[in-house]
C-alpha cells in the first residue's frame, strides 16, 4: 500500500492529505497546531462543493516518526524552506519521493540539493482555502493541482498523478515544471500582492475597482513576460499564452466572490509573508532577463516592507506620534 | 500699504503668513483651529534655520471678514478645492489677485472660472514644514516658491515675486505655470505616494530602502516623462531635463532627514489625503498623453485605496474577523 508524510500541515496540507487519507491512502501528517484536535477528532473538510470527516486521522509531531514513506508531501511555507530539511531527512528513506507543493520559484531545486534531483516533484495548487479552527479546513472552489518532475520525466509525472488521482483530486501534468512554477505566479504576483499592498483586502475589490483590476492585470502581463523570458533561457518548447493567461484568470478570479489571499490572511495576523518565494523572486528574474517589470518591482517594494513592518523594522510615523 | 488675506491656514499658509506679517505687510488670516490660540499668543515659527514670533496676529473666523485685500493667497488643501469658491468670494474685490499656493494641476483654472483668469497665479512651496499645536509651525527646510502667473504675464509675476520678497522668501519665477505645477509633481508623486503606500512612513526609508528608492525613482521619470509631453502639448518652450530633476531632487530630499510628507501625516491622522489633485491627475495626463506610466499608476490605485479605507469604504479582511 501506498505510503505518505504531509510535512507542514497548513490548509493545503491538510486539504491534500485528507482527500488520499478519504480515499485509503496510508497517509501520515506532521503536525504542530492541529495536532491534539486532529488525534481526537479528525480532520474535517467543509466545502459548497461537498464537505468530509476523515476520522481517523494518523498525525505525529515528531519527523523521526514519519517512517520511510513512498511520497512526502512538502506544503510548508516557503518562508519556512531553511527549516524544510531538517523536518524532511527523517523521513527520506532509499525510494521516497518529493513532492514540493508550496509557493515559489527554485524550492525544488534546494530540496534537490539535499536529497537529489530524481525524486523530486513540484506541485502547484489552484486551490480557494484557508484553514479554520484546529482540524477543520474550508475549502472554497477549485482544487485542480499542476505537476512537474524536476527533471521532466514522464514516467514520474505519471506515477505522481496517478497517487493524486487515488484522492480523486484533479491533475495537470504541466508542460515542464518551470512552465507550472509560471503559471502559478502569474495569479500570485499580483492578487496576493495587491491583497497586501491594499492594506490587506479580498480578491472581490482588486476585481472591482477599476484602478486596483488594471494594476492586477499590468502585474500579471510583466509575469508572463518574465515567465516566457526565463522559459526561453531554459530552451522550453511550452511558453505562456499572454491572452489566454490573462481572460482564463480573470475569468477564474470573478467567480471565487471575496476570496481571502494566503498572504492577505498572513498579513492581517501579522505572519511571516511569502514576499521573496512570490514577488522577489519574480522581481529578480525580470532583471536577470532584462525584461521591464516596474509594476511588479512597485509590488514587491511594497509588500517586503509591510513584511518588516510585521517585524517592527520599519519606522512608522504613527509610532512616534504625529 | 500692500494688504494680504490667507484664506487655509494650515503649515504652509500660516508658515508663509507669518513671513510676510513680520515683515510688516498686513496679513489677515482666516483660522478655524488655531483661532483663539493665535489671537491670544500669535503665531510661533520654530526652525533649525532660526525661528520667530509674530506677536500680535490679525485672525478672523468669517471670510466676509477678510476684505478685500491686494493679494489672496490661498493655501487650502486641494481636497478642499470645492469649498474654495465661498470662501474666496468674500475677499475678492475688483483688484484683489489670488495666489493657489496650493497642490495640484488644474486649481488655478478652477479659481480662474469663478473670478477671471487675469488675477490668478499659481505658487509652488518646496518646504519641509509641519503643524505643531496650534499657533505654532514647525519649519525643518527649505522654503522656496516657484511662481507662475495663469497667464504668464512677465509683469504680473514680477508683482508677485516682489510681495513675496518682502517677506524675504526666496523666489523662483518659473518658465511658466505648468512646468512649475509638473516640476512640484514630480517630487509630490513617488514621495507623498510612497509615503502612504508603504504604510505612512518618512522619507528616510525610502531614501534608504532599496526597492523604495528604486520605484520613487521610476515614479519620478515618469512624472517627468507625463510633463513634458503635457508641456509639448500646451507648446511650453521649457521642459523638464530628466537626469537634472532626478539627480537634485534625490539630492534634496537626501538633506531632510525622515521628513513626514504632508500625505503621509494626513494618512496617519485619517485625513483626506489629496490623492486626487497629486496623483490622480498626474496618472489620467499620462492616459490622455499615452506616457506609459506604470509605476505611478500602480501608486495611484494604491494612495486611493488607503484613502477609501480611511472613509471605511474598502472590506478590510480585519475588520471582518480571519
Amino acid at each position: 500500500m501506498t505510503t505518505v508524510a504531509v510535512v507542514g500541515s497548513g490548509a493545503v496540507g491538510c486539504y491534500y492529505g485528507a482527500l488520499l487519507a478519504r480515499a485509503g491512502v496510508d497517509v501520515r501528517f506532521l503536525m504542530r497546531r492541529d495536532l491534539e484536535a486532529v488525534r481526537n477528532n479528525g480532520l474535517r473538510v467543509e466545502s459548497p462543493l461537498g464537505g468530509f470527516h476523515v476520522e481517523r486521522v494518523d498525525a505525529v509531531a515528531d519527523p523521526t516518526e514519519l517512517g520511510h514513506p513512498d511520497w512526502v508531501i512538502c506544503s510548508l511555507k516557503s518562508t519556512a524552506l531553511e527549516h524544510a530539511r531538517e523536518l524532511l531527512a527523517p523521513a527520506v528513506g532509499p525510494n521516497t519521493r518529493i513532492v514540493a507543493l508550496m509557493n515559489g520559484l527554485g524550492v525544488e531545486e534546494r530540496i534537490a540539493a539535499w536529497f537529489g534531483r530524481e525524486r523530486v516533484f513540484g506541485a502547484m495548487a489552484f486551490v480557494c482555502i484557508n484553514r479554520g479552527e484546529p482540524g477543520l479546513v474550508h475549502h472554497l472552489d477549485y482544487g485542480r493541482v499542476s505537476i512537474g518532475h524536476l527533471l521532466d520525466d514522464p514516467g514520474e509525472n505519471a506515477r505522481l498523478a496517478e497517487l493524486l488521482r487515488l484522492g480523486d483530486i484533479e491533475v495537470v501534468v504541466a508542460p515542464n515544471l518551470r512552465y507550472a512554477r509560471w503559471e502559478k505566479l502569474c495569479w500570485n504576483v499580483p492578487f496576493n500582492g495587491l491583497s497586501v499592498a491594499a492594506g490587506g483586502v479580498g480578491t472581490k475589490l482588486i476585481m472591482e475597482d477599476a484602478a486596483l483590476r488594471s494594476t492586477a492585470e499590468r502585474a500579471m502581463r510583466e509575469v508572463v513576460a518574465i515567465g516566457n523570458a526565463d522559459l526561453a533561457a531554459i530552451g522550453s518548447a511550452a511558453h505562456l499564452d499572454e491572452a489566454a493567461v490573462v481572460e482564463s484568470m480573470f475569468r477564474l478570479t470573478g467567480t471565487m466572490g471575496d476570496y481571502r489571499t494566503s498572504m492577505a490572511i498572513d498579513y492581517v495576523l501579522g505572519r511571516e509573508l511569502e514576499v521573496e518565494a512570490i514577488l522577489g523572486e519574480t522581481s529578480r528574474h525580470a532583471a536577470r532577463h532584462h525584461v521591464p517589470a516596474p509594476t511588479v518591482d512597485a509590488l514587491y517594494a511594497l509588500v517586503r516592507v509591510a513584511d518588516l513592518r510585521r517585524r517592527g523594522l520599519v519606522p512608522l510615523i504613527e509610532d512616534s506620534g504625529v
